[in-house]
């Protein structure tokens, strides 16, 4: 039976540094603060900045919400997001994406000030982990998964990694994220033939298909670490899943986060520790990122 | 008994395809120009600027050379490299480096304007390179890998492949570029335990070891096809040598790069051809990269 690698103890761990750094910020009177730029009403967006709400609550950090009609127009989201981009009083901005189709995705990225990137989406902060250079912020999936092996006392160095996945978002960070910890990283992706020949020489994988039961026990070897960071509907059973076929491969592995409750939960927390080492960043008036 | 990937006729090949770009530039009155900006007189430094001066002379590419004593301070080279930035006849700068201890890498290659850095050398070039976006040019010698695979028609697309080496300049750079093109890489480090047990499972194996007859008989399979990065000097025979056991390797292996006269010999002509893009761009009024 495998180890669970339950998310909240790690965002309590989070919480307790933030707070600490919540504290030092508030005696020199800055609150830190996250703005959400959201277009429509989308149940996954509304669901997500939900949970957002909640974390920053309990982070310590403030937030503004700024929501435009779903017909909103490219112009209208670039005057919000550049009064965002200039307003001193926000140190952190979220744009809920994918967003709806007239609006351009790179164009609105790029034109987010990379200060306040704390979700790690634009060019320049990815190129920050690509580089292993302290540039910018890490995008927040991929952190939390090395938030969740640094609390677990999970072995990186010298280990075999095999990531599913090759996205912005997760795959391709986490694996460089993973090299710089000295891990042997193998990214596999649609195009990767035998990905189970694979996954089962690792000795840590992460999983991010977005298809549920896709990770099977074939995949799989009794002293592998898995890292689920699907979130799927499972029809049948009406409710939240992985990409881990749980009840088969839970009880041949050695640790596996669970979905709910895993990767996803501490997610959210580093995007709100993001926010905080934003304004940190501003009131100490750090080098900026380039 | 291997096929030799000669670098020669990948080299004939972008010639050809830089003499139409040079010739369509030259009708438009514009002479793409590259600044080499030197210090001192390291031996492995005017070795190769002789090599980029006489490929550039084949590629129809003026150069103008920038040399400043080896005792040069930091102020010196920031005001030539300055200067060389906003000069509109100077379409690519190539920085020899390392640079002598007195100078500050990091700094100096943040300093280059990113629409001549030639030789991907800044964080933006390689922020390109790892988000698959048309940022900058790529590092040359990964290019150079690029060319020779593609000129000899070697299958990337679900390839499994093995990069040894996760330097900035080649293992990191190839791995990604590799994995755009659909192959599934793994990239092996100093850190990483029994690389010969997961270079024999590639069928492209790319060495960036740095070390002499480090790639023997156990790190290949019969279809493997090598790109041996490596130039060392082979003190026994007394001459240049590749990473590869080239002797023990070569009959054992379906293709192999030879050192000299491979990758090396791709790699200055790459570089000669971002002068002419770079030059294009400019031209053109092309978006410049962010």
């Amino acid at each position: 039976m495998a180890k669970v690698l339950d998310g909240k103890p790690v965002v309590n761990a989070l919480l307790k540094r933030m707070h600490e750094k919540v504290e030092h910020l508030r005696e020199k009177g800055v609150t830190p603060t996250l703005c959400l730029l959201r277009i429509g009403e989308k149940t996954q967006d509304v669901a997500y900045e939900k949970s957002i709400l909640k974390q920053c609550e309990a982070g310590g950090v403030d937030v503004v919400r700024i929501i435009l009609p779903k017909n909103a127009t490219q112009e209208m989201l670039d005057k919000k997001l550049m009064e965002a981009n200039v307003d001193d009083s926000i140190h952190g901005i979220l744009l809920f994406r994918p967003f709806p189709e007239q609006i351009d995705d790179e164009h609105t990225r790029e034109l987010l000030n990379p200060d306040k990137d704390v979700d790690g989406c634009t060019v320049g902060s990815l190129s920050g982990i690509f580089t292993n250079t302290k540039i910018g912020f890490a995008p927040c999936t991929p952190q939390a998964i090395m938030e969740i092996l640094h609390f677990y006392g999970i072995d990186i160095e010298r280990k075999r990694a095999a990531v599913i996945g090759r996205s912005l978002v997760v795959g391709r960070p986490i694996s460089a994220m993973l090299m710089h910890e000295n891990a042997t990283v193998v990214t596999c992706h649609t195009r990767t033939d035998g990905v189970d020949s694979i996954t089962r020489e690792a000795d840590i994988l992460v999983s991010a298909t977005g298809r549920l039961n896709s990770i099977t026990a074939a995949y799989t070897n009794p002293h592998q670490v898995i890292i689920d960071v699907g979130i799927n509907w499972d029809e049948e059973r009406g409710k939240i899943a992985g990409d881990v076929s749980y009840e088969e491969v839970e009880p041949l592995v050695n640790a596996i986060t669970p979905v709910p409750g895993g990767v996803g939960t501490v997610t959210t927390c580093v995007l709100v520790e993001h926010v905080i080492d934003a304004a940190e960043r501003a009131a100490t008036g750090e080098e900026k990122p380039i």
